[in-house]
């Protein structure tokens, strides 16, 4: 018999290629939780799916993944194991619980919560190194959430969406997109059922834009409209980001 | 001429001896910015004072130091100037100014406070690895709390006093200790004229066995009043420490 899990994960992605393991080019945070799996398996190889595949640099508080480790195992046991062959990496099982039958950590999905940080003060950052993005001019955070509710609703989001992005439609629905200052931090929180390649991070490169009154309130709605990546602002570096929360109909982990 | 600089710092004490410089052992965060000052003085070494002489791996984001820098500087342009040079240490100045005459940063200093965090889950930490003590058992942080109230005041701090310290007396008056659980972190924040060696992570190491029930909340009064090292608990590590403030009578930063 084999014990599917799902694992709900924190991880520092400054060290790591992505979520997604790339032969030749790396280490990955999949690669970190297989090699832990595999012990637990005896060495077999071991694949995870996950729920969103975070870039180079992203970070994570909530990430959802999902693997069949051989054998009856507790959850709680099996996150403890997990943790402890990942040592010394910054990547840790924060729950885990025997998956519900037919559950995927991507396709059950109904939502994902990210928060982006920029720091917004003339010095580099110390204690926030590769945790936030360094904008030095002064960021009017009230104007880019004015301008952001533009963006909120169902549309075509080709104007925010990568080159290489693979998804079928460019449709999306964004819930919530919310700009707040704390004192020298900018935080940007975003909701959606799902997101397009770089789609956070080029929205919030394009509100940049607005909070150093470089571009209108307006002008973030138009960019939209043009259906044109070149319309829309630089895509903000990876550091900033974390995956905060990802949604299902019924929490995998209400239990634990 | 020289110019006589106030500097308020921030920096990631893990990579580090401590603030002080010690030869042979390794990098401390004074060598970092006495080397950036150097540049700035034609290669002359330059000599800083601080208010706070941080152990190896403690942080801060609000140490103050002073320095002499050769010529006439514009504080702000000596704060850029010194934070260029010290890239890419996780060593920062936020504010400089010119520093008032008979200003002194340990000297004239009238409070300092201290913020520690501690982790309180199962799973070690990963986004705030080096930042937190992680501790498994759950803590009480109300018990905690109360029983810290005990300590405030004018007293004899012998028990929680490192051996290596070198006050000349073993008196200090603690004006605030609260401990309060942010989910998954306690925090500790303790505020005093001054504080002897290791007296906030012996206090901290010492309210976590009263946060795991281990020790009667009446019993840190108890230890205060033994006079003896070893009638309190073991210290804290320093991860978890970082110095917030320093206060004078008036700020030397407030121009700026």
């Amino acid at each position: 018999m084999t014990t599917r899990l799902a694992l709900l994960l924190e991880y520092d992605g400054a060290a790591y290629v992505g979520w997604q393991s790339q032969s030749g080019v790396g280490l990955a945070v999949q690669d970190v939780l297989e090699a832990a799996a595999a012990k637990l398996a005896a060495g077999a190889p071991v694949a995870s799916s996950v729920a969103g595949r975070t870039d180079a640099g992203v970070h994570a508080e909530g990430q959802v993944a999902m693997l069949d480790l051989p054998g009856d195992w507790r959850a709680d046991k099996a996150r403890d194991a997990l943790n402890f062959h990942m040592k010394p990496h910054p990547v840790v099982v924060l729950r885990a619980a025997v998956a519900p039958e037919g559950w995927n950590p991507r396709f059950s999905a109904i939502g994902r919560a990210y928060r982006y940080r920029i720091l917004n003060r003339r010095p580099r950052p110390a204690l926030l190194l590769r945790r936030v993005w360094h904008v030095q001019p002064p960021l009017d955070a009230e104007a880019m959430h004015r301008a952001a509710q533009a963006l909120l609703g169902k549309h075509d989001f080709t104007s925010f969406r990568a080159a290489a992005c693979q998804a079928k439609s460019p449709l999306r629905t964004l819930d919530r997109l919310d700009i707040v200052r704390h004192g020298e931090v900018v935080e940007i929180v975003a909701e959606a059922r799902s997101f397009l390649h770089h789609q956070v991070r080029n929205m919030v490169g394009t509100l940049k834009l607005v909070g150093e009154g470089r571009w209108p309130e307006a002008a973030v709605g138009a960019a939209l409209a043009a259906r044109d990546r070149a319309a829309a602002g630089p895509t903000a570096p990876p550091d900033g980001l974390a995956l905060t929360a990802v949604r299902y109909p019924t929490d995998p982990f209400a239990a634990g």
